[in-house]
């Protein structure tokens, strides 16, 4: 059993501990998160995503950092990083990566980072980040540094639930293209191109601002606008009168590698948060956030019960006759259910 | 109602609107892929994955092309393509890259290419996928190429169903370490360094050569070992009878854009196949590939059976008392199921 209370005191191993049990859906873990949840809502949630290649692990390494030394009249926030990783369910590719950021970030006892493995857990990645942004919440963690690839569906849905998305960008990365492609522009509530000391990265810049100015009405994103209408749909009240009074996506050229354009970038989070707050789309992203996070432990459940109450000899018999081509999939599913 | 017996025969009219029906989930597309799920069984399906930005789309369309072109003396196989897109929820962004690759490949009857969206499709992405392959193969397309963002773990779920895997990678795209994060070498039948006329080409094979070596003990490529055990639990046989003597990843150098390397690929998709077949892992692959398409479907039809039932009032009271707070998400799940 981990001491609940060990970890919303600061100890690291309690923490690390109850960070594993997630991983492997222990029952303490369960009681852990039920425990420590009336404790969260603190946290700021930052998801920073985008495609490999495009410097988002430096990038996030220097907002860690910059965030530590940016406020010298104040205590400095505690700083979190989850690093959602796709690894293959085969072997665990997050343990390099891991090490090679410790070494950079290591003697800071103000940031703790931590790379997520989802493999079989409950409610898959999106349960798995929620559960550890409870516990990094609860241990008193100001900032939570989410990062995702940001190619893949699953990666950036986890990447929207953030209260802010920032979407990375490197130039010379393919053409235009690939970026719509990719679908993560209008979720960004920050834009960067990374990289900037490139020749392209000008470009880059301008192709994005052509491409949000195209996709999006107003100011606000289309996560956001996604957003008020679900929420409207259920009468949650914001202040939010106007759409096009929102937020503006700032496009920011940014070299991480060199430290170049992260002051700004820690601003614009900040303000971006102010914005939230006073807008109460905050509330907004929370109900939201907690939502999904409970209907992906619905799915998750079903099928446990489903798998538990199987006959398994006629699921085996079905199976036969499908891969015989006797019966489709689609048939065999209104003999199960 | 969409005429099965003018999909089989041919009319791409009607496997046009078959495929939206599919993509719509209408009672119609179930009645279809129930009627042509008999007729197939004879497509080869190869998946092709990769970072954005690798080339994978120009690969492919070569890729057909070469198909059509390599056989003099027999008639040329039917080549499809399906792109799975991770578009965004709210816009759908597949429709440029369609067009843009319908000029490249038009006049060609030979040839079919769709985009997939997956929005609210019955079973999500693999089941999706597994619908348009079931429509395709009952059309009598012979080779299926099933393009996948290879850097989200959805996408690559997708690709490693394909009977034959390509992972693309292009040099100078990031350091080595990415290549692991994505998770995907080990999922390759065959690997592609595109843009080999760029100076890091070379370098990058030699990588992937030696990242290859460490993470494989034999022949087999770890997602066909999983594959083999998995069968084994199941007492499927195989004419396997040493996992050391399996197929060997080559890895290619292909310039796509110029068409260089792209007949050698050809060959390898070939003797993949034959491989397949010859070891009996082909049906081993098609048996595991109609089971995962079966689970996808039940997961699905569980939560919609659940939503069918649920106490609307209920639901909400729990979702109150989580957004207050009151209650854990953990909590609410076990008065819910």
């Amino acid at each position: 059993m981990i001491d609940a209370e060990a970890i919303r005191s600061g100890n690291r191993l309690a923490l690390s501990r109850a960070l594993t049990a997630v991983e492997n859906n222990t029952p303490d873990s369960k009681r852990l998160q039920a425990t420590l949840f009336p404790f969260t809502g603190n946290a700021h949630l930052v998801g920073v995503t985008g495609a490999p290649g495009s410097g988002k692990s430096t990038l996030v390494n220097q907002l860690a950092k910059a965030f530590r030394q940016s406020s010298i009249n104040e205590k400095p926030p505690k700083i979190a990083i989850i690093a959602v990783d796709p690894t293959s369910p085969y072997s665990g590719g997050a343990l390099l990566g891991d090490r090679i950021r410790m070494q950079d970030l290591a003697g800071d006892k103000g940031i703790f980072i931590r790379s997520m493995a989802s493999r079989g857990a409950l409610g898959g990645l999106a349960h798995s980040t929620a559960a550890f942004a409870t516990l990094l919440d609860s241990a008193g963690f100001d900032i939570i540094l989410i990062e995702t690839v940001g190619a893949g569906q699953a990666e950036v849905n986890i990447a929207r639930l953030a209260h802010t998305v920032i979407v990375v960008e490197a130039p010379g990365m393919g053409d235009d293209i690939q970026a719509i492609k990719a679908g993560i522009l209008e979720i960004a509530d920050i834009l960067v191109v990374n990289k900037a000391d490139r020749p392209e990265a000008e470009n880059t810049a301008r192709a994005l601002k052509i491409m949000l100015e195209m996709s999006r009405g107003g100011g606000m994103t289309a996560a956001s606008k996604h957003l008020m209408r679900s929420l409207a749909e259920k009468k949650v009240n914001t202040n939010q009168k106007d759409e096009k009074t929102g937020w503006e996506t700032p496009i920011r050229l940014v070299t991480a590698i060199e430290g170049s354009g992260i002051d700004t970038l820690v601003d614009d989070i900040r303000r971006h948060k102010a914005y939230l707050v006073s807008s109460d789309l905050w509330k907004v992203k929370e109900a939201y956030r907690l939502e999904k996070d409970l209907e992906a432990l619905i799915k998750d459940k079903l099928v446990d019960q489903w798998q538990e109450n199987l006959d398994e000899e006629k699921y085996q018999a079905l199976l036969a006759e499908i891969i015989q081509r006797k019966r489709s999939p689609i048939e065999a599913l209104d003999l199960l259910l």
